[in-house]
């Protein structure tokens, strides 16, 4: 098969991409200068190169002397507290709202209702970083930072059982976001539920 | 003008209704039968003759011997609470949600920032309200529930700017509705004030 | 029930307005000044007295003291070419284009592919007009004008059945809407269809 | 900069692509295995040194031993028509209709209606073009085959302006793509100007 359908192919595995915009990846980068896809290709080879996995919370950082990722270093990082969040990038939201400033803990994915669990949601990894932190007597709050959707609802359910046993009667407490209006929401249409956490967190 | 013409005109100036669509309802009514048409008209007519206005919240209510709506007649109505909302559509949903049992105030639009304020915001009956409550001594909190955009946090200042004297050394607590994410919100697309409260109110 | 409630079920029955916006224009309703519902609730009663149905293309009309819109009345009028249109909208839209100077039959609905025909489709009263205009031999072409879709293209095609016995041999055209690309379409999205059409229609 | 925010920044300047996108498919690429990452990359190597751009009509095609593509070397397309394009994609789109059997031109782009032309539309090589087959005195037609809005119709009759001296007095036909309803297009949304011509090229 010629490169361009080769390209459109693989293009069209990206997330969110259908058959005819890869095919316009291809045709675009086929008008670019050579220099932009060498650049391109470097930079993937890179990625498996430089880039690393942080082994205490799971991130993809750039590699460096050591297998943390700078936020696990930082002794400025309040340990005591432990935001577990499903991917990479709701790691750079949260740190661009400079409203947090404690460790995280990447999941890797949400935890299904029906299918089995797949391999890449880390509980496991989670339960021993948990255990870990627990006997080192530093951690006292685990935060659930899950988006407000059914699988989100279901996983957060599903750590607290997990968890439960390994904190219960450590006095860790184990919260999950606040709920209530979001920017741009219209009071007419929000949800009972919503309005619900709204009145509650009222101040 | 013919008649079609002139409904369609009508209609166009309903809310959210474009010349297209307000021919179509024209259309539409003329392939009913004369029945539909004559049920439609007489319930225009009901609506000024059998809908009132409450006196103390303002919502329109379906009249009664007295002119007051049943939620401001109702014994069981907490009236040490007082909901400051937009519209009576707004009443409908925080109703519909189950989650306040307390007195309610249409304030019958927001306070615009840059244009003068329109006559049908009432902030004058408001703060005739506000006072009544707070000699009579019942009023303990004002919560302002209003959508979280730029007029809804607007009209929220401003309101507690114009009562501020009236409640002050009362100890009355002015509120307004908790932020946080509500539902459905993603935490990838969540901007950063919305996480700021998200954590603040974690629970 | 009260009449907000009852409007708003009215208003619900209007195309394409759900509940919610339903809801809103009883409100919206209420806010404006009597003299606005009472003007709407007199052109209802209008509708029924003052517009007529043609007789001879069944469209919607202001009443007069003939029975035949003014377009049927009018001298100038083109009868040896009938549009076969499915409403009375789509003949305000043709006219706007004043690219048509013909009779119209207002079928006032699509033939169903699979569900018996409606009575509001008026194939019948098609049929006894057709051959009204054939025997008088005024007729000369039919144009079938019926939106792309597969219900057009299905009352397409048995109306060119069920007319086909009564113009056969009587030097009459039956001809259909030209296709093409239409404006604002791009190349890169039309469908083989339309390109085809496109390629044989090129001037 | 690390090879995720590099990738990032280079996928956010492909079509249609923003920065949350072009960052959700860099770490796409992480968690995909380094196979796929190496393909990807081998394939944009082979985009410079297996695509050539065709001689003739500008194409870009899978190298071979001619510099002619599939099309401008095939003994049986009709070289006396050419359809002139905006780009490669819309070469496919025409292809798939099996409506068309002559010679193709890529232009490579609109020629803007404010800015000054851009290097990459071709007006210049295609009147190079033009001038060759009319010596040769093949070419009997030429299909201009744009999208039909105000950019296209622009480049449309630019290109008879251009052309017109070369063609006149050859007896060679500049055509345009026909005009009318196309596939999903509803009667009653259609403006003025489709159906002018919907009626033009009824049959």
């Amino acid at each position: 098969m010629d490169p361009i359908s080769k390209l459109s192919e693989l293009f069209a595995e990206f997330p969110g991409i259908g058959e005819r915009q890869a095919k316009r990846f291809a045709y675009y980068l086929l008008r670019k200068p050579s220099g932009f896809r060498k650049e391109l290709a470097l930079q993937l080879a890179e990625l498996g190169d430089r880039i690393a996995q942080c082994v205490d919370c799971k991130r993809f950082f750039e590699k460096t002397t050591t297998d943390l990722c700078e936020t696990c270093r930082n002794m400025n990082t309040d340990k005591s507290v432990l935001m577990i969040i499903e991917k990479d990038t709701d790691y750079d939201v949260v740190r661009k709202s400079r409203s947090y400033n404690g460790a995280y803990f990447v999941l890797g994915g949400m935890i299904p209702i029906l299918e089995k669990q797949p391999s890449y949601v880390r509980t496991g990894e989670l339960l021993e970083r948990i255990k870990k932190d627990t006997e080192s007597g530093v951690l006292k709050e685990i935060i659930l930072a899950f988006s407000l959707n059914t699988q989100g609802d279901h996983t957060d359910s599903e750590l607290r059982r997990i968890l439960e046993p390994t904190v219960v009667g450590k006095d860790i407490r184990m919260t999950s976001l606040g709920r209530g209006l979001s920017t741009g929401t219209e009071l007419e249409y929000s949800d009972s539920k919503t309005l619900e956490y709204a009145l509650k967190n009222r101040q």
